[in-house]
Order: C-alpha cells, then structure tokens, then sequence
C-alpha cells in the first residue's frame, strides 16, 4: 500500500516509564461495570432504538446485574430527554441502580440535563469535552487554556446546579478523545475539575479517561492509564474509568491492561456495538474474568435470551466469531479437535467433574446456556472419526469399537465432501442405522436355539433371498455356532473378528446394541449392528449385516 | 453466574520475569506474514471450499502480498492433497511465493506429505504435536518425555524425507497448544527439534508458538515469547513465529505483543476467519502498522474486492464492526462526530493535505477503497447540522449559511425520527430542494427591472397565486428594492436578515444558489433558496421563497 507515509502516530506517550502493572498477571476482582448501550451503542446504529426498544433493553441490563448505566444525553434530543423520563415517572430504576448521563459544558445544556432528572433518586452526571491535539487544532481552534477554562467552568456548573437540585448526584469527567491528548495535559485538566468537585468517601468522583479513538499498541495505554491514576488528586476518592473503542482491534486488551494499570470501573456495551469497530465489549471481559476463576459480577448464563433481545432491539447482529457468544465459537469440524474434546469430556466425566479444563474449549458452553448437542461437535468433510463417533455416543448412545468408528467417520465424510454441506446429528443416526443395523438381506435369521453338546450347537432358521437355508453348527460360543452355520450352509468366506455389544441407554428402550467386524474374501474389515430387545438376537443381527455388507467395501 | 469456581488459570508464567518489550512503543516493520486461510480459516467454516474456491482464494493471497502460504494438511484428506497437486500442476504459484504444508509426527503421514509435494519448487513443511499439561493428561496419556520423543523422532523423519526429496523444503515445528504448555518444556522440545534440524541462514527454521486456545492476558503471552525467544537454539537463524487465535477477544494484541517482544513472524486469515473465535486478523494487523506510518507489505488497498472474493468463498460474513473493513466502521451517526469529522476534512484541505488527522477516522477510507460520500457521514435522527451540511456540500455542492445548516439539520432529523429510518443523501438533497428551493407560491416574481436612480430601483413583475401584482420601490441595492416592492406591494411583514450566494460546482451545470434568511412576524428565522443560471433570478427567487415559507416556522 502506498500511502502509509501520511500516517503519524497521533498518541503522546507519558513523560516516564509507567510500566509496574505489567508485574500483574490476572484481574483478580471485578471492576465496576458501567453500560453505555443506550447512549454509545445507540448513537452508533443504523436506526436507532424507540422509546420502547430502550426501556426493554435498560430492564435486560438490569437483569445482567449493571449497577450503573448511561441512559443517554438527555440535553441533546426530545426522545433522549423521553426516555430518561420515563425511566424515572415509571419507577422503573431500581434502588441498587444508578442511572448516568452525559452533558457537555454548556449551562442551557447542563441547565436542561438537570431539569431531566427531576424526581431521579440517584444519578451520575457525566461531563466532557475534548481535548486532544486534533480537535483543539482542527475543531475549537482554542489554545489548551481555553480547553481547560471550558472543563473548569463545566465542572463549577455542575457543582452549582446539583447543590440547588434535589437528589443524591455523582459527578464523572472524560477528557474526550483522550488518547489523541498529551498525558500531561490530560492529567492537568482532570486534576483541575477534581480541585472543584472536592470528591469524598460518600461522593467519589469517576475520572473517565476513554479510547475515544483507539491509537496506540494496548500496552501504551496502559501505561498512560498508569501514569495517570498515580497522579491525580484525591485519588483514594476517585474512580479511574476506562472507555475503550476498538479501532485497532484491542479494546478488550485496553481494558485487561488498563484494570492492572489501576482502574477501577469499565464503561463498554454488550457484544461491544459502539461507534465506527464499537466500544470494547463487556461481556469478553467479564467472561474472561469468569474463566480465570474469577466473579465478573455480571450474569450471562443466559446468554441466548441475551443475544435475542439485543438482536432485536438494535437491529445489530452477533458476529459467528464473537467470544463467547457467536454462533461457531464452540463449534469443532475438525476431527483433531473433535477427537480431543471427546476424550477431555471423557476424561472429565471420569476424573475430575468438578473443574474444566476440555482441550479447544475455554469454557463450558452450558455455563451460558448453550449446548453440546448443538454446538460444538459438527460434522462436514473435515470431520474425523473421534467426533462422529463421540456425537453418536452422546445423542444417540451408540458407542462402535474404535475401528468400526473409523470406518463410519470416512462413510461420513464422504457424504459430506459429495454433498458439500454439514451434517445434523439425526443424518448421521439415520445413515448409520440404514447402513449398518440390521441389514437383514439378501441372508436373515428368524430363529435360533442353541443346546449345550461339547460346545455350543446351534440350530439356525436362516432365510436367504426369502428361502430357508436351515443351518446348524458347533462353535465355541453362540455367535461362534451361528457363525458356523450360516458358513456350512452358504459358502460364504469370511473371519469374525470383532464383537462387542451394550444396553442402549439412551431415551426409553431396553434395546441392546451389538457389533460385528468379519474379514471379507478380500481381507478387508466389514462392519454390521444389530439392534434387538434381546441380545443374542441383536448380536446375530450383526454378525448377519456384516455379511450381508461384506460386498460394499472395496 | 455461579459456577466461576470451575475455572482455574490453565497457562504457565515463564519461569523468570520477561518484560523487556514492554519498553518498546510500537511495531516499526512488518514481520513475516503467512496466510493460514486455507488450513486454520478453511477447517472452521461450516461448509468448506471446494477445490475451485481455494484455487481463487489462493489467487487472492497472492495479489495482497502474502510470500508464505499453507495450503493445507495433504496427508488427512484427498481434498487437500488434491488442491496442493492443482497448485503445483497448474503452475499456479508464482516462484516468490513459498507454500507452506502441516504434517503430524508419524511416518505414513510424513511419506504422503512429501508426495503430494512432487514438483513443488520450494515449502515449508510443518510439523506439530500438542504439548499441553491438558493434551499430555487426558489425549494422549504420556508423559512429557514420550511427547518431546514424539517431537524429536518427527523431526528427523521430516529431515530424512526432505534429504532423499527434490525441491527446496524449510521446517516449521509448532508445539501445539503452546499457551497450556509449562513454559520451560515448550522450550526444551523446540530446542530439541532445533538440535536435530540444525537452522543455517539459507535454510532457517521456523519455531512457531500458537495460542491455539488463548488462555492468558496478552502480556503474559507476550512475556512467554520473550522468554522463549531469549532462549532459543541458532536463534539467529530462527524464525519465531506466532500464531493467536482470538478466544479472549485479544489475538490482534497477542501478535503485537508478542511482536514486540520478539517474534518475526505472524500466522493469520483474513478477516480473522479460523476455528471457533478465528485467528488473528491479518488485515488488522497490517493496517494498525499502516495508520502508524508503517509498511505492512501487503496491499489491502482495493478491501472491497477483497471482501467480496472472501464473503463468496468462506459463506462467512464480514462483521459490520470488523475494524477496518466493516460496513460501519467508517460511520458517524451522531451529530458531534459528523461536525468534527466535516471541520477536520477542511483543516486538511486547508493546511496538510498531506497527512491524515481527522477526528473519529483513523484511516482515510479511500486508502482502503471505501468512499467518503457512502461510508462515513451516514443521517439518521442522531444527526446534527455539521453532518447534514457537510453531505450536502461534498455531494452536491450546496453550501448553505450555518444558520440555515441548523434549521435543515433539525428538519431532518425530525424525518429520520419520524419514520424511524436512515436517510440516502439523495433522499436529504431532495428534502432540501423541495423545501427551500424556489418555492414560488402562492408568491412568484417573473420578471424584474432595475435602474439606478439615486439608489437601487426595481419593477418587480409580482404575481400572487396567478394574480399579477406589479410592484415598485427603491432599495439600497437589487435584492433590498426587490424585497422592498413586495413588502410595499403585498403587505407582508418581515425582516430581511441573511443573504449569501455561491456558484454550483458540483456537476456540469453554470447555476447559481442563493440563500436569504427573513425574520417572520413572530420573530423567528425563515429561510429560503433560490437556484438560477442568472445569479440576480436565483436571489429573489430564494427572497421570494423564504417569504412564501414564512407560516412554516412555529
């Protein structure tokens, strides 16, 4: 690409090395949460939400367990200014919830966002203006005094009208486009409106430092983060907030390491919509939290309802790959994966059924409400014998030796590979019982009795073509004599290899199920089933498919 | 949720701290880069390509710039041995262009590898097994001695194979599901393999570390690099690559992390296609270097072909919010972003046109074949006066009064609310010609005449709904005595305040458009337009229309 040359990096880098929480390993502890869908998110959709549309998805953050939510600019729009409204004149905001919203530092505006929130119990006001180089230079065309003067003023208006407004108000600043900001300057104005808001126990102020664009590796922010939260006034009454974008692809990153940088509260939305690539989203970090171990605080095992109304709401769609919430982010086509996770699951059941810990899994899809049935074994042409076969076990308790599910995985594969689509869990049963259970022609057996007479003999109805072959043999065993028999009376060559058989334990039937692996005329390994509420009948059903299959192998 | 105590912290700090790349600011070249959207990306989709999609694929590949390439795992299916054989018998890859082949650790598999590569002037041959705590204990049960064996007797059948072989082969060996591997026995086997392949610099070895399941924060993955790296065997002529998929959300920061802290090379898809959450996003990547002035050596410079050609083949779908390449990631709704955007634009017109600085864009979206005029100032009812005016003016020249702006952003928006839509630009130029545009009734002026006589006079030919009111006065220039006649001639009050006019330039057309802004009898600003090919017609035309608006304003 040509023009890479006008490109700068626009970020300033902090004064001095600001790097100690790269020592931190984990988040140990859950930040406070703030949403911003309603103002973020929907300012950033093709259309945005209704009056309705907000009040269901604010109860759907509510539910999630969001103890603070931005509900919008009620200063900037009539359906804005409505929704806050209704939030408070239908007692809608529960007592455990602070609603935030956002002004800029204009008294008429600061003036109508106040009015708006006549009558709310609690509420966090949320102040900005820019800051950064660019929109200094390009946008208010002011020196970085008058920027300053523009915050300070807002601040001290803030702090008039909430003395003379009735209700318990939270006072937030954001340096907005902070990441385009020199560090110092950034810190200097922050300092600034914290001198007037004085903050306390009771009443501490969020310093909100956001990615408004995000320009830098996250590790740079990080250390700005840092740089800062050492640095501000009152620091032991002030909550440092992030607000990731994700420009750069590393919004959950700028967050992780922002926390270990010393932030105390994450402003992001559900499944990260936002502006432009999106503002991070809460629900990878939270669940990232969750699989270290660690309660995020926020709850997401019903993450399908979730995603349902989030869907319809915003009229976004879940990307397939998003974590822990797309519609593939479980799946495993290929049979390496397939086989391991079989086995993990296994050795899980087996082991230690307390912990997870399956290869290719980070978490248990039922931990938020998916499901294995569906999601994570699929089978398409990469598909190997390991998933097929687990799938089968598990939906279907069918549980094939280990050479006999080789055989069925590329049976399997080749369907797919032919028809070039995946398979559903119920076209594999119906074309592993149409090929291989009870394939009872052109030979089948209507009965058999045994007797023991130095081994076992056994007398046996066989039918071939429709006429009776009546057969009987010594062998060792029942199978064996059956075996013999239908050898003595057709001529049929072959070796009996394999036989295994189980309950069917799945679903309401007291069936058995029996395999039977025969070397064919051309010395390969055939495989039939049989399926019968008595076993000895289930296992001749096999042995008699296998025969009755010896042909279809080449 | 409840169950976070299921989950334990499943990947391995190196054994001594590893943060000198923290020190390190940003990425100042691009790595090696290697396509794995043949293998990874094609092995996750729900119905993978067939051989012609990945021979187009692969076409593609190789028009962006990529120089390595897997194409795929020969020995595990004929597809893929089919589409390696097509590549190599059709000549298809050009000769700076190194494909690349995965292989598994045993003999047979080994020996069909090297056949399918018959032919091949030169490959990367790669080998892997999963080194894991995880895959030791519940997959493969044995012990790490029997897994670094399997490793190390893998190796020297690849170096046994590659001697007796024609063509040119490289070795690559990825300790799969490094990010659950104790960090020292990663080492350990990567060194052993090393041992046997001895590395020269003609012939360098890869040693490739995939965050197969990403499992950590991304500095804790990048300090697992750094101690590796630091470690390595003829690490001079070791090529460290990585390999992150995205089960956190943090791929992209996985490789620029682990960058940083030492590694060369980078394997990824486009798009971030690959299992589950995919792998790293290459075009990501790329384009974070690209906006830091950077030259990430390939060329995403057309990204719609490049989407389309993906979108066909894969059946996945390019999430809206996908940095850099999604429908909405160049979009601003929201009335503050549009006005800093459109005050940005022309600070760079005006003073560096030959850097890119505009406020909320971080790349300029040509660069990526995205069009300003569909892409970036999008109207619905979160939009303000600075996005309106600003569309109205690149697409169709029309450079209204801010005033004006003001009043037609409010009109809009109250459409888009209204109807609950987006509005096209053409849609919004329609409403701004049917509204303000030489709306001539019931008022029209057909004809007017000036002389100068001790001031502007003017014979205005009025006509009131078709009724001829023939008017006179005098003015203090040609518009004031128009304006004049009328108020004389109908009675009319109201205050002439605004006038501005400017040429069109936009299309072919020689017209004029004037604006003239009145204060009506109620004290408020009514505006009108008027567009003529005669500069004098197309003033009072809009005069004309402003008054012939006057009721329309509360």
């Amino acid at each position: 690409m040509k023009n890479y040359q006008k490109y700068q990096r626009g970020y300033f880098m902090p004064p001095c090395e600001s790097n100690r929480w790269v020592k931190k390993e984990y988040i140990d502890k859950a930040p406070v949460w703030c949403s911003v869908d309603l103002r973020d998110g929907n300012q950033a959709l093709i259309i945005p939400m209704s009056l309705e549309e907000k009040l269901e998805f604010f109860d759907l953050l509510v539910k999630v367990g969001f103890k603070e939510i931005e509900v919008g600019f009620p200063a900037a729009s009539d359906t804005e200014y409505e929704f806050l409204r209704a939030l408070i004149e239908q007692d809608r905001i529960p007592d455990d919830v602070t609603v935030q919203v956002l002004t800029q530092a204009r008294p008429h505006i600061i003036e109508k966002t106040f009015a708006a929130l006549e009558g709310c119990k609690s509420a966090v006001v949320h102040l900005y203006n820019s800051t950064s180089l660019a929109q200094r230079e390009q946008v208010f065309k002011k020196p970085m005094a008058e920027i300053k003067a523009l915050a300070v003023e807002g601040a001290e208006m803030l702090r008039d009208f909430a003395e003379k407004t009735p209700g318990n108000f939270r006072f937030e600043y954001s340096p907005e486009s902070f990441t385009g900001t020199e560090v110092e300057f950034a810190l200097d104005v922050c300092n600034a409106v914290i001198d007037i808001w004085k903050p306390t126990a009771e009443r501490p102020v969020i310093i909100n430092l956001p990615a408004t664009v995000e320009m830098s590796l996250p590790h740079v922010y990080a250390s700005q983060i840092e740089y800062i939260s050492d640095r501000l006034h009152c620091r032991g009454n002030v909550q440092v907030s992030l607000h990731p974008h994700n420009d750069r692809g590393t919004g959950v990153a700028d967050a992780e390491l922002g926390l270990l940088a010393g932030a105390d509260r994450i402003e992001g939305t559900l499944f990260g919509n936002g502006e432009r690539t999106g503002n991070v989203d809460i629900i990878t970090l939270a669940m990232n939290m969750y699989c270290h171990g660690v309660d995020p605080g926020l709850d997401f095992s019903d993450m399908p309802s979730i995603q349902e109304v989030y869907e319809r709401v915003t009229r976004m769609h879940v990307y397939e790959r998003q974590p822990y919430a797309g519609a593939l982010v479980f799946a495993a086509f290929s049979g390496s994966h397939q086989d391991a996770i079989a086995k993990g699951m296994h050795y899980r059941e087996d082991h230690d059924p307390e912990h997870w810990n399956v290869p290719y899994l980070p978490i248990d899809p039922s931990d938020v409400g998916r499901m294995y049935e569906a999601d994570v074994i699929r089978i398409n042409s990469q598909s190997g014998k390991g998933g097929i076969g687990y799938l089968l076990e598990q939906q279907f308790g069918i549980d094939m030796p280990p050479k006999m599910r080789e055989d069925f995985g590329y049976l399997i594969k080749g369907i797919s590979d032919h028809e070039h689509r995946e398979l559903q869990p119920k076209e594999i049963y119906e074309v592993f019982c149409r090929e291989y259970v009870n394939v009872l022609e052109p030979c089948r057996v209507d009965s058999v009795k045994f007797t023991e007479r130095g081994g076992m003999f056994a007398e046996v109805g066989l039918k071939v073509n429709g006429v009776s072959h009546p057969a009987t043999a010594v062998g060792t065993g029942r199978l064996d004599a059956v075996s013999n028999a239908i050898k003595d009376s057709t001529g049929i060559h072959y070796t009996l290899v394999n036989y295994t058989e189980h309950a069917m334990t799945k679903g309401s039937t007291s069936d058995a199920m029996a395999y039977v692996g025969i070397i064919n005329g051309s010395g390969k390994i055939v495989w039939g089933a049989g399926r019968h509420n008595d076993i000895i009948t289930a296992s001749v059903n096999a042995l008699v498919s296998a025969i009755n299959r010896r042909d279809r192998v080449e």
